[in-house]
């Protein structure tokens, strides 16, 4: 039995760009799993079994792995007959700096622009919890954030850059066919997709293209996703 | 034969980034070459015969190849019995996305740094074009670059953030062997340790250690060229 343990908010919406590395992960090898709800309060008590209090956790049979970025080395080492999800060691140590990159680039500059619109998916339960932390993280209130977004959508634009160049060059970040540095990046979209109606990307980025490829992967899994349309 | 067509400053000194790209490059497949050298203003002249009109050029035998990219694309295509750059298509298609991050994120936060201490290598005839040209580009005077110096740190050590993290992680980009996306990106630094006395990594900085390991590759290529002890 496998099971993924998700972040999920009000109406089970499951917006974690993290969980959406993992899920798409499992998607990328075939694999089936069960897909465990988590509110921000239930994380503790439902992953508290594998010793982690923070989600994704994936449990395949006895084995418990926090950590989406554990979770697809754990993957690829124990599926090697299934699609490889990093290509060879050069493929593994370029998703590592795609992993970083996009932790301290993209989601520090897609935050500015969304979380206020995140708190509106937040579980009713987890909404304190949520703009407490939130608002003293960006040392603001979520209606300032609101009102400044404007102001930070030059450097979101700045940040995306370097991605913007590449798909004007290739399919993917991996080339032709997806792979997990591309889940990785995909995350941060699918995050913001499924929390906030905000316009990222203009319908002629070559970004925008790429992300309409990653939502029609596997048979349109994160499209699929209660989220707004891009 | 074999024929590197690079840039040339005063002295003969060679700092092209990208030159340097080519040159490790080279290096890694086991190649030999001539390194023939080009100032600005003899570019033209010595490269027309290829019908391009910028380095780096690579001449092998009947076959002139433009641009670094494409140089080590045709290297490893040519000569795949050789170390691989780019280990695989995922390797190859992450390694055009390093290829575009140095290029627009790493370069113009260098480019703030070291540009006027670049002046100071370039030869006499050549310092004309290249005063004009930079002051043009950043639309100020080389005085003003160095005065303001100090402001741009701090956004060059954002840049580096993703680089840190990655090799707190692990000894190159491409894992536990370097490959071209290594060189991609040392091509930055080189071009920096060739022209400028700018200290632009602490000793404990995890980038720092790893440019070490590049200077010593290739019995230490890198570290015998022209340039300031870092």
């Amino acid at each position: 039995m496998r099971v993924l343990y998700e972040l999920a908010g009000a109406e089970d919406r499951r917006f974690s760009p993290f969980c959406w590395r993992a899920r798409m992960a499992l998607a990328h090898k075939g694999l089936e799993a069960k897909f465990e709800p988590c509110g921000f309060g239930e994380i503790k008590a439902k992953v508290g079994f594998s010793g982690h209090d923070r989600v994704p956790v994936l449990q395949d049979g006895a084995r418990a792995i926090p950590d989406s970025w554990a979770i697809a080395r754990y993957l690829e080492d124990s599926y090697p007959d299934r699609p490889s999800l990093f290509g060879g060691t050069a493929g593994m140590g370029l998703a590592r700096f795609v992993n970083d990159w996009t932790d301290r680039t993209v989601h520090p500059a897609l935050a500015r622009l969304v979380t206020p619109d995140v708190y509106d998916h937040v579980s009713p339960e987890d909404r304190d919890y949520f703009k407490k932390s939130r608002e003293t993280r960006f040392a603001m209130s979520f209606e300032q954030m609101r009102s400044e977004r404007p102001k930070h959508v030059p450097n979101w634009m700045t940040a995306l850059a370097p991605l913007k160049a590449t798909f004007e060059k290739q399919q993917f970040l991996t080339g032709e066919i997806a792979g997990y540095a591309d889940y990785i990046l995909f995350g941060a979209f699918q995050w913001a997709r499924c929390t906030s109606p905000f316009q990222l990307l203009d319908p002629d980025d070559p970004i925008y293209a790429w992300r309409e490829r990653m939502l029609n992967l596997f048979d349109g899994l994160a499209r699929k996703a209660d989220g707004y349309p891009v």
